[in-house]
C-alpha cells in the first residue's frame, strides 16, 4: 500500500482539477453573460490557463485521462435523455444527413488539395479530417439550451453517431489502401463497427421497461448508479476496442439504460458526475488548442480556408440530408453537425505518421479542426432558438407545409 | 488540441475505472452479505484484481490520482455531514483522544524497537507510524453504518483531525532532529497547521446560515456544486502545501459549506460522486497492497506483533480518552482511531529514504499499516452496533449513569 492521499502527482491532478475547473467556470459565466453558449468560454478558459497561454497548467496523461472521462460521462447523459423510438422517428433524414455529411467534406477537401497541386492520398486525409463529426461540443450545447428532445436535436444526434459509424469504416479503408494492406482486418472493421451500434441500438428495444431491481439486484447497490457506471464504461471499452470512439459506446449505454425504469433516478445522479467532469473535459480541450499559430498569415489562411469549407459542407449536407425538418430545424441540423473533434484529429495524426501530410498541412489541417470546434457552438447559439421556434409553429400549425409554418414562426 | 477520447492512457483509465470498480462491487456485495463493512470487501477486491495477485490492472499515476480524488470527496462528504456545534460538544474527549492516540502508540513503538535493539531514531520512526489515524476508512465505515451523528463517531472524527495535526507536527520535528536541520522552517509548520484547522474552524462558524446563492451567484452556476467542488479542492490544495493531508483540507470544506443553506442540497448531489469514486479509491489501495509478505514467517510475525500492539494502544487511547462517552461508546472511539494509512505509509518511507529503518524492518512496518486498516473495519462491524445501543439507553435514560445505562443496553 502506497499513498495516494499523499503523494505529488495527487496534488498535481487536483491543483490541475481546481485551476482548469475554475477557468471553466468562469469562462462560462462569461460567455453566458454575454449570450453565447457557456462551452466557448470553458474552451477559451481552458486556453488561457494552458501551456499555450499563461501555462499556469500543463494537462498530462492524468488530466486528459479525466476529462475523458468527462466526455464520456456527458455522452451517457445525452444517451440516457435519447429514446430510441424518437431516433427511429427520425432515421431517413439522420441517415442521409450523416452520408452527406461524410461525402461533402470529402469532396470538399480533395477539391481543395488537388487545387493546392498535393497527391491524391495527401487529398483523401484532408477530406477524411473535415468529415469527422464530434458529438461532444454539440450535444452539450443542445442540452445547455434545453432542446435535447427536440426533432432537429434528434437528427443531429442520430446522425452524429453514424457519421461515426461511417468514417471509421472509411479511415480503415484509407489507411489500408495506404498501406497496401486492405483486407479481412478492414472487414471485421466495417462489421464489428455496424454491429456494435446495431446491437446496442437492439439492446435497447429489449431493455425496454426493464424493472430498476436489474440494477441494485440485493445488497449489490442502494442506488442503481453504480451498476450503470459499470455499464456505460464497459460499452466505451468495447466501442473504443472495435476502433469506434469510447464516447459512441456510453451513448449506446445511455440509450439502454434510458429505456429501463431506473432512467429517471439515473438521470439525476449523473447531473453532478456530468456538471463537474463535462466542464474539466472542455478547459483540458482548451487547454491543448494552440491558438498562436493563427499568427502565422499562411497558416491562418489555409486554417480559415479549410474550416470554412469544412462547416460549409457540414451545413450543406444537414440542409439537404434534413430538409424535411424546414429550413430552419434543416440549418440548425448542419450547424450542429459541423464541429470536428477527436476523430479529425486522429485523421490527421495517421496523415502525419504516413508522410502524406507535411507538418504544415498537418497544422493547418489541425487548426481547422479547431476552429469548426469553436466556431460551432457560436453559431449553433444563433440558429437554435429559430430552430425551436419553427418546430414550435409546426406543431402548433399541425398539417400545415413547413417552410410556411416556418416563415410564420419568423414573422413573429 | 490533442485527442483525449481516442488515446490508449483513456482506455487505460476507463479499463482500470471498469475493472477496480467492479471488484469493489463484488467484494463489497460478498462482505456485506457475511455481515461484514464493504469497505473491506473493496480493499480485498482490489487486492485480488491487483498486481500482487491476478495482476488484471496495475493501477498507474492516473489511477491513484482518481483514486485521492475519491477519498477527499469522501472527506468532504463526511465534513459535510458535520456540524461544528457537534464538534465543540465533543471537545473534550476528542482532544484527549488525539493526544493519548499519539503518546501511547509511540510509547508502544519506541518500546517494541528497543527491545528489537533498534537505535533511538529508529524506534521513533517505528513508534510515528503507528500513530498517525487515517480517516478514510472509519468514515467510511460510519456513513455505511448510518451511525455520522452519533457521539462516538463525531469525537472519532474530531480526534483524527487533531490527530493528523499533532502527527504532521511530529514528522517535522522528527525529520528535523534526524537530519539536524530543526528550527524555523519546523515552527513555521506547526503554525502553519494548527492555523489551518483554526481559521477553519472559525470559518465554519462563521459561515452558519449563508444562503444559497453565495454558491450560485448570478449565471456562475445552476446548483452549488461546482463552486463548493472548488472550494474543497482549494482548501485540499492549502492543506497539501502545508503538509497536512489533503483530506484533512477538504473535511474542512465539507465543515465551512455545512453550515451554509447549501448543505441540503449538497449532501444529494455529492452522494453520486462519493459512491463512484470512494469505491474506487478503496480498490486501489487495495490493488497496492502486497499481502503475499505475509508468506515470509518471519516478516508476518514481526509485522502482526506490531499490528496489534498499534491497534491496543489506539484502542486503549480511545478507551481512556473518550471514557465520559461510556465502556462501549470509548471502545468504538478506540476502534475508529486503529486505521492507519497515508499518513503512517509516509512516515515509513521517510524512514527508510533516511536510511533509519532496514529493508525488512520497513516492510514489518508497512504490513502492520496495512493489517491496522483491514482489521479495523472488521471490528468497527461488531462495537458499533453495541455502542450505538448503549447511546441510545443513556439518551432514553436521562439523568443515569452511562456504565449502568450501557450494562443495561446490553441486557436487552
Amino acid at each position: 500500500m502506497t499513498a495516494p492521499a499523499a503523494g505529488g502527482a495527487e496534488l498535481d491532478i487536483i491543483l490541475g482539477l481546481f485551476v482548469l475547473l475554475l477557468a471553466a467556470k468562469v469562462g462560462e459565466e462569461a460567455f453566458r453573460r454575454l449570450g453565447q453558449p457557456g462551452v466557448v468560454g470553458e474552451l477559451l478558459g481552458g486556453f488561457v490557463v494552458g501551456p499555450n497561454a499563461l501555462a499556469l497548467v500543463v494537462p498530462g496523461e492524468t488530466a486528459k485521462a479525466l476529462g475523458g472521462l468527462g466526455v464520456v460521462v456527458l455522452l451517457f447523459a445525452v444517451g440516457l435523455e435519447t429514446r430510441t423510438d424518437d431516433l427511429l422517428r427520425v432515421g431517413r433524414p439522420a441517415v442521409l444527413t450523416a452520408v452527406l455529411g461524410v461525402v461533402l467534406p470529402m469532396v470538399v477537401g480533395v477539391g481543395y488539395g488537388l487545387l493546392l497541386g498535393e497527391e491524391v492520398f495527401t487529398t483523401v486525409f484532408i477530406g477524411l479530417a473535415l468529415a469527422a463529426t464530434s458529438i461532444g461540443i454539440t450535444s452539450r450545447v443542445l442540452a445547455d439550451l434545453g432542446v435535447l428532445e427536440r426533432r432537429f436535436s434528434r437528427v443531429i444526434i442520430g446522425a452524429a453517431v453514424i457519421d461515426d459509424v461511417l468514417a471509421l469504416i472509411l479511415i480503415g479503408i484509407v489507411s489500408g489502401v495506404a498501406s497496401g494492406d486492405l483486407g479481412i482486418a478492414t472487414l471485421i472493421l466495417v462489421v464489428a463497427a455496424v454491429g456494435f451500434v446495431g446491437l446496442g441500438f437492439a439492446a435497447a428495444r429489449r431493455a425496454r421497461g426493464l424493472r430498476r431491481e436489474v440494477f441494485t439486484w440485493p445488497l449489490f447497490a442502494d442506488t442503481p448508479l453504480v451498476p450503470a457506471f459499470l455499464v456505460m464504461l464497459g460499452l466505451a471499452i468495447l466501442a473504443q476496442w472495435i476502433g469506434l470512439a469510447a464516447i459512441i459506446g456510453a451513448f449506446v449505454a445511455g440509450l439502454i439504460v434510458a429505456e429501463t425504469e431506473a432512467q429517471d433516478e439515473l438521470e439525476h445522479e449523473i447531473r453532478p458526475l456530468a456538471s463537474i467532469f463535462a466542464p474539466f473535459f472542455f478547459a483540458v480541450t482548451g487547454a491543448q488548442i494552440d491558438l498562436t499559430a493563427l499568427l502565422r498569415p499562411e497558416l491562418a489562411i489555409a486554417a480559415l480556408v479549410l474550416a470554412v469549407l469544412g462547416v460549409t459542407a457540414k451545413v450543406l449536407g444537414g440542409v439537404l440530408g434534413a430538409r424535411e425538418l424546414g429550413r430552419w430545424g434543416a440549418l440548425a441540423v448542419g450547424v450542429g453537425m459541423a464541429p470536428r473533434g477527436e476523430v479529425g484529429i486522429v485523421v490527421v495524426q495517421l496523415g502525419l505518421s504516413l508522410g502524406l501530410l507535411s507538418s504544415d498541412l498537418f497544422s493547418a489541417v489541425l487548426i481547422a479542426v479547431v476552429l469548426t470546434t469553436v466556431a460551432a457552438p457560436v453559431l449553433l447559439g444563433t440558429v437554435i432558438p429559430r430552430a425551436t421556434l419553427a418546430e414550435e409553429a409546426v406543431a402548433a400549425g399541425g398539417g400545415l407545409d413547413h417552410d410556411a409554418a416556418c416563415a410564420r414562426a419568423e414573422t413573429r
